[in-house]
């Protein structure tokens, strides 16, 4: 018996998700049902699965709709493990372009779009083929301290020389900066080992490695200073993007400037380049492209029986 | 201005491809495009594309229809990379499946169908949801003399202590199969880092690591030795099967075991399971899964656009 499932492959910056759409929130994925989609050989393959479902069908997004009216779509968003996830800086990007394919949203008016996630409400706005995305709020984890130092962590990594100072910044989910001095230092990072971060960090952290770039581009009337960056995400490995991490690494820089820095802030990471841009309230925003690939159905039975079969 | 190319998604043993039809060469797929599908973040993603096309519309193809005049179809491999590759023992089984859901084959009543490869034709049958290729000619590598000694080089392999002796398969390609004693050896591998094999092979090898497990199972009359194996493929690293190199483990195993050894053997891969069966003339036949999980299609232009799509 055949089972289809509609689905959309997409990426932000190469991080990269199967989407789909349930407005009725008729699907019930299972955690295997994830892993098998998400698998990148057995499966259609990401880094994570993404779900639009109405809002008012789980209480996570009952929750967004109390904070925003108009939240109308969640972004029910599930890790290639098939465990749950907040929230994801390019995900949520490619969400939104995705509701725009599905002809649930239309974003060409430059108004910005209210989308439930477990994080809380994120409100995106188009710019030609970018997104926009106001992050949550942001703090140096050292504090004033860290600040008055530049640093409050240390980082040893494989193919790094010596203990690197770092700063720490929490996006709502951890993050360790650490400043490299060329682009030679940071094409010989080895990140297939984990960086030693000290003091370690209790709940563990992301490692993003910058070199502020010596030219600098203008932004719309504002200086601004690109970053090269690589991560090591934790849990995961080196990825080719990280949302947060991205953020996380223009604080960080800007924070080393020190006043008189630039407000905007282009990012390049693997995947391509983001922008981050310094809001009011300790809150930035993030923008950049997203890019559905392909478009198709999954035969489900079939994925499920490929991960078994077997020669008489 | 959107380009559709219309594409599934198959894999045997986890050995998996994007696949096209072509029936009348109309595409013109660059090794740009064939990096761009392939890519497991920014595109489809697979180890290998596999175009069907007319055997009469290619120089390779018309040898094979020299050969066989009823190999109407050729199977146009290329690597992830881009590069052309002869031949694909589990893309083969995936490429006869395709077939047939294009409605371009029929192997239900249990004939074999040609199929042109640069390798030559190769005749696939089909049992239920099993499918099983004739592959080309082996040879020892080391000729009597390694048959008679056992093996004909060493290898040293990270994670595996000391140096172990190996035998070396020719199936048109090279492979260099290592016994170990146990699983735990086998599991205990380090496959990140190349092995190292003395005598160096001039064109490097494929090398696989077997565990002859102690079970046996009856198959279908004939005595069947179950074998575990892992292997690094040349120029690739670890994947989880690769066809050639379960025949050259079959065939390592078989001369090990000596005159009264099994004629048909089960290999355990990362991916699955595949079925070696020795023919006459110094010939094998790969049996295995082939599932196709997705069918959909991909947009060229923001594929191409997703890999340098930047915020201004």
């Amino acid at each position: 018996m055949t089972q289809q499932l509609a689905f959309s492959k997409g990426h932000g910056t190469q991080n990269d998700f199967v989407l789909v759409a349930d407005p009725d929130d008729q699907l019930a994925l299972t955690p295997d049902d994830v892993r098998a989609l998400t698998d990148r050989r057995a499966g259609i393959g990401g880094d994570g699965l993404i779900r639009v479902v109405p809002s008012s069908a789980l209480p996570e997004g009952r929750a967004a709709l109390a904070d925003a009216p108009d939240a109308q779509w969640f972004m029910d968003y599930r890790n290639a493990d098939g465990s749950i996830a907040e929230m994801c800086g390019n995900g949520v990007r490619v969400f939104v372009r995705f509701l725009e394919h599905l002809g649930l949203a239309d974003l060409a008016d430059g108004r910005a779009l209210a989308i439930g996630t477990r994080a809380g409400v994120r409100r995106v706005r188009r710019e030609g083929d970018q997104y926009a995305v106001e992050m949550g709020e942001w703090r140096l984890t050292g504090g004033t301290q860290a600040l008055a130092d530049g640093y409050d962590a240390q980082v040893r990594t494989t193919g790094l020389d010596g203990v690197r100072v770092a700063l720490s910044v929490d996006m709502g989910n951890p993050h360790t900066v650490v400043a490299l001095a060329t682009d030679a230092e940071l094409d010989g990072l080895d990140l297939t080992s984990i960086p030693e971060v000290a003091p370690v960090p209790p709940a563990g952290t992301n490692v993003e490695y910058v070199v502020p770039r010596a030219e600098t581009h203008d932004g719309g009337g504002t200086t601004v200073g690109p970053v090269r960056m690589r991560v090591h995400e934790r849990g995961v490995g080196e990825t080719r993007s990280c949302g947060t991490g991205a953020c996380a690494a223009a604080l960080a820089v800007a924070a080393w400037a020190g006043a008189g820095a630039p407000s905007t802030w282009f990012v390049d990471v693997p995947g391509g380049r983001v922008r981050v841009r310094m809001l009011p309230d300790q809150r930035v925003e993030l923008a950049g492209p997203a890019v559905l690939v392909a478009h198709g159905h999954v035969d489900l039975a079939e994925l499920r029986a490929g991960l078994t079969s077997e020669p008489a």
